[in-house]
């Protein structure tokens, strides 16, 4: 199901097999919340540029339309058309950020909605049959985010619940991919690795969760506010402690550099809001470092926002009118924008693959730090 | 320049020659404000839904980006990627409409501007300038629109001046087209009739300014509250002392009715702001009546907004999908909606001229009305 191509170091050109198509990896997986791109990109739009794995959040979902609707619609890929793969988190990102008066149980957890205060309970049964009702080609396993930081004993009964969780996580989504009506008969499992910045537990929890042999894996609870310097440190103790023959996804990761440092490190999935939520703001990625597309100086600059950028942005608009649409709040300029960004992390993750496959990791991102960081 | 194919009692098939392109009339002329569309609708989006003119608003591209700016990057045409036709307005409606502390002369008129409450004078040899600068297709004359009610001799005073502006106007316009470096040497100037609800006025003005030969006709000062009674009954004074050789725009209008009405009087160019407005609104026009995309019956309905329709909503997205974009403010279902009202518009356009060729528009517009008035 995921072939290795290459290894670089440790950086991974591989690919994953799914009932929705292959995944080349490193890939970079486009964030559309509430099964939309923010920033009125149709499903029509993302594949012009060049997106291979839509990610939408279980929570949204389940709070609105609500997962029962879209399995009665057949799923998420026939309600927001989009016949490539699709990953679904598990929700417990959310329960822990999004939602007010949280209960810990062993069961699982207790909240209230964000939206209208309504009692929710989520236990890893409940994510598992939220995330087949959607139908995603990958779901993800619901574990504890515990805060950043906390104590080693805080962090020490989360990560041993969180194993807990991921068995029942297993069990729930066998017994639903064996049921007739399922929509997605398919859908994979990705564990994920907890145990905050205490490299000791993290490997110790990587050992314990890669002998589920799961179809994939991933590291979750980094970037939530340690040092990018301690995020590469704890990558680096964990991903070989993590199964090589399997994707490996840093999750919610990050500005180029992150994803050019954890490539370098072993992985090879990666989602974050960033191209999405800069670009509706007006900042841009381009490949000599970010621009702020509101600046004065772009009011009569008829260049596109990259020189030679195949986007729909580059390929047809200037900076003066992008600028022009921000300033005016024209939602377009928004739009533009996100596109714009989108389609410099894939095809920034396409160089990447290439680069891993000539064996030029290295100097590939030496190369292209040095032009993003120096704008040269 | 302005060919007549056909007329179908006083309904007028004809079309407008420009250096843009030609422009089958009659014909809805889609509304991009700040040289955009509302809703993150781009120009390559304008191509999908059949628009054959855009139109722009003077006095807001004078406030921002400022017309030197666009002036200096080519025009609006190329400021905004947008090879056919264009029609600005006169700034005259948004400086009566939408400024403050005016102060109306025989020169001009004297006001505030609404973004940043910075004095600026617009006469029409200013108004001339600034479409000039922009290098539409068409031009429009600046002109007073009076309040509605107006007392006769309020209007008499108003409409006498409309007149000497016209005058002026033109003149300026003749000038500027002779400039070496105007970008659009062939910039065409409408008139624009005024008198509001009183006939006799109305026709005095159709018949002094039709006597200053320009390439077409406005009626503008309707839509501003009086009754649709009203306005068709001045349509149906005013529209014969107009040259039918030449363009009959209707500004500001209106429902699918309104210009259903009023091509039957006799016009030929339409404008509004309904589709995009009511479409960021979640409300949708189709032949059987308007929705409200937001209502709860469209919660699991799998069909498009309207079933055959050819819009990029309709032959991509569901109901259901729309509503809950709606419903989670995600830009993609106003983007969705406008798109679809740009096309049934534009459709409704086409299907008009169809009817006039075959000498059957009264029939056509008894049917669509009655499909459309009774959602059968």
């Amino acid at each position: 199901m995921y072939k290795l191509h290459n290894i670089d170091g440790k950086a991974k050109r591989g690919e994953l097999h799914t009932v929705h198509g292959v995944i080349q990896t490193p890939v970079f997986m486009n964030v559309g919340t509430a099964a939309a791109i923010k920033g009125a990109v149709s499903t029509e739009d993302l594949k012009q540029v060049k997106c291979q794995v839509e990610l939408s959040n279980t929570y949204h979902l389940h709070v609105r339309p609500g997962d029962g609707v879209i399995r009665k619609l057949g799923g998420l890929h026939k309600f927001m058309v989009w016949d490539k793969p699709i990953l679904t988190d598990s929700g417990g990102f959310q329960v822990f950020s999004l939602t007010s008066l949280r209960k810990i149980k062993e069961e699982g957890v207790y909240f209230s909605s964000h939206i209208d205060g309504k009692k929710i309970f989520m236990g890893p049964e409940e994510s598992m049959q939220i995330q087949s009702n959607l139908a995603s080609t990958i779901a993800m396993a619901f574990d504890e985010c515990p805060p950043y930081p906390a104590t080693r004993e805080y962090m020490k009964d989360s990560v041993d619940r969180t194993t807990r969780w991921l068995v029942r996580c297993k069990d729930e989504l066998n017994r639903l991919n064996g049921l007739d009506d399922t929509i997605n008969k398919n859908q994979l499992l990705f564990g994920i690795n907890q145990g905050g910045t205490y490299e000791d537990m993290r490997i110790e929890h990587a050992k314990v969760i890669s002998e589920l042999d799961l179809p994939g894996y991933a590291i979750g609870g980094l970037a939530v506010g340690e040092s990018h310097h301690e995020m590469y440190r704890i990558l680096e103790a964990v991903v070989p402690h993590l199964p090589q023959n399997k994707p490996t996804y840093l999750m919610g990761v990050g500005t180029p550099q992150n994803i050019l440092e954890a490539v370098e490190r072993g992985v090879d999935f990666f989602d974050c809001v960033y191209p999405t939520r800069n670009g509706r703001h007006g900042h841009v990625y381009t490949n000599h470092g970010k621009m702020n597309m509101l600046n004065a100086k772009f009011e009569l600059d008829d260049r596109p926002i990259e020189e030679g950028c195949g986007c729909p942005a580059c390929t047809t608009y200037s900076r003066a009118y992008i600028r022009h649409l921000l300033k005016a709040k024209e939602m377009l300029g928004m739009r533009l924008c996100v596109l714009h960004n989108l389609y410099f992390y894939n095809s920034m993750m396409e160089e990447i693959r290439e680069a891993i496959e000539n064996n030029r990791y290295s100097d590939y991102k030496a190369e292209k730090l040095e032009r993003y960081n120096n704008g040269n």
